[in-house]
């Protein structure tokens, strides 16, 4: 058990799109990510997933509209609703959601990083 | 669904050790709270605690350590582990715990929220 600094594990990786787990409590998974671009649209059948935004922003696409969050922002996507993150410039975000939570949710694709890193 | 700015719900209220819903997912709750002074000491018999500081610093007092947390560190408090925050100075955290989960744990005094306001 010891203090886990965001910063410092950002700093480790450059790979977009890639979350890497930096805690586990509860059954779930804290995971850090870069966005860079744009991502692919998918939903999560029995997962909500939260995002919070470390530095930088990024838009999340839902079908009908838009959300953009800057650092400090968080949104919370209940399991079933479709969405896209839409990173313009490079993002860090932290994820919360449950162990074994796949980045493509519902599609399999060459993005779907089965098992993450841990940090 | 919409996008939470934890800056914005940290400056609704003032209170210490008053943790506040921000958020829920996957059964559990994302919460704010403002530490200032001493806590007490307490555990948790069947929640994971994640403590993650959004502004300030504190320190985590564990029976045979301390360990001091800034803004973008987090540490996460396994069930049973007994443990006590001081902050010397106001800090502002972030909890990610299961719902239901008390503030004072193990024991109940008048410090214990047993229901938490939702912002």
């Amino acid at each position: 058990m010891d203090k886990v600094s965001l910063a410092s594990k950002f700093a480790t990786f450059s790979e977009h799109w890639s979350p890497r787990i930096v805690g586990e409590l509860n059954g779930q998974h804290v995971k850090i990510v870069k966005f860079a671009g744009e991502f692919m649209w998918h939903h999560h059948d029995h997962e909500d997933e939260m995002f919070l935004v470390h530095r930088g922003r990024f838009r999340m696409q839902l079908r009908d509209r838009e959300i953009t969050l800057h650092a400090g922002d968080f949104l919370i996507i209940p399991r079933g609703v479709e969405h896209r993150p839409v990173a313009d410039e490079e993002v860090e975000v932290i994820l919360f959601e449950p162990a074994g939570t796949l980045n493509t949710g519902n599609v399999q694709s060459e993005r779907t990083v089965a098992d993450p890193a841990r940090l």
